[in-house]
């Protein structure tokens, strides 16, 4: 039975500053890094044996799987990036902090912004300074001006059909480092988490949730690596 | 016309010790660390475009490359990494350091092995506890047991030919992190070198060697990026 284990990125230079990040290349703070390698060595001494690596086209789950990687020394593994696991796009509130937000927009549209399902942010204004939609990175990509979950969700799923499924359906275990929102997305599929519910599951940062798969890629076990840090559990389809 | 960077992994901890080290995955020193940062900086300034990278399945090479990337910003280029483009395998030479191995073949040989074109060290022993043969990341890999320069390039050559070249011809810039010996036997290819004279060929570590390619990826300029690092330069073909 193939192994997948869903790694979140740890604490970035703008977690720390409290704003909203989304398709900015906020980079890994120190503890972020130190997150990174705890998720590496719970990897690593899991009973899986990954042979495929998949992350973002962002600087923090990039250099998260690579600290991981080498923490399990598995530098070696082919990893492949790609923007359809980035993190939700925040659209116009990317770059605010929650003060900022808040007087903005008032708490209760930013708790819905953030907690609802469907409901995007507003887009992006062209010209912002966080917009990245000309970086070389997205050559040839349609960059979303703002993305709700479910929208994050239906460019989540296209790469994990076309290009993560086969690899775990040819028998290789992998390992998925990524966002808060692309990693939800993914856990909403593999667990048909209502779209009610979703919101409310979050991996926590440096705990891998470990995921044995049968061989239609259905849920057959799922946990949190360190069971003491974890944070409530997809119930199995 | 296309651009390509060759980078030598800086300093690792066996270079350190001063033991050959060719299949063996030591790691980099601070060192070699600082060296790698300094390549990706020069890369940084330079006037390519990089949109592709290669490198071997060996960490000093890997790590060289993350480092390089990050300093460019250019962390979510795809990396591919294989084990063509490994270090020479030494052997049985690999894990001896400089004493040992003179005391045990004499210098006179020693200097023969690291110096011909043709003439491999004596094949690694089975079972040797520099044996990496059975490393899942060699499956499937007819794993040398020792390799001389010639041996090198006829393994580098197909992986060229097959793989790096045709992204060359996309019209891509390209950066690969290597070795001492797999970029040696690449600048012969490059560079039309003689058998005679390709061992005095030294790329310096942290210092890319950057080469501009004509259409049919003959070299038509060549440079070291720290000019006033650099050793002496391959003859343009």
């Amino acid at each position: 039975m193939p192994k997948l284990a869903l790694v979140r990125h740890g604490q970035s230079e703008w977690n720390l500053q409290n704003r909203f990040t989304g398709w900015w290349d906020a980079d890994l703070t120190e503890k972020g890094e130190a997150e990174a390698k705890k998720a590496g060595e719970l990897l690593k001494a899991s009973d899986a044996d990954f042979r495929a690596a998949f992350t973002s086209v962002q600087i923090r789950a990039i250099r998260t799987m690579w600290l991981a990687l080498t923490e399990m020394g598995r530098a070696w593994l082919p990893v492949e990036k790609d923007w359809h696991l980035n993190e939700r796009h925040y659209g116009g509130l990317t770059g605010l902090d929650k003060a900022e937000t808040a007087a903005k927009h008032g708490d209760e549209q930013v708790h819905v912004w953030r907690r609802s399902y469907d409901i995007p942010p507003p887009p992006m204004e062209t010209g912002s300074e966080f917009d990245l939609s000309t970086d070389p990175r997205y050559d040839g990509v349609d960059v979303p001006a703002t993305e709700s979950l479910k929208l994050t969700l239906e460019r989540v799923l296209p790469y994990w059909n076309d290009t993560i499924a086969p690899v775990l359906q040819s028998g290789k275990d992998v390992v998925i480092a990524a966002h808060g929102n692309s990693l939800r997305a993914l856990v909403k599929h593999l667990f048909n988490v209502p779209d009610e519910t979703i919101t409310g599951i979050e991996i926590p940062t440096g705990n891998p949730l470990f995921i044995e798969l049968d061989d239609d890629l259905k849920p057959v076990s799922v946990q949190y690596l360190d069971a003491d840090r974890g944070k409530p559990l997809p119930e199995l389809p």
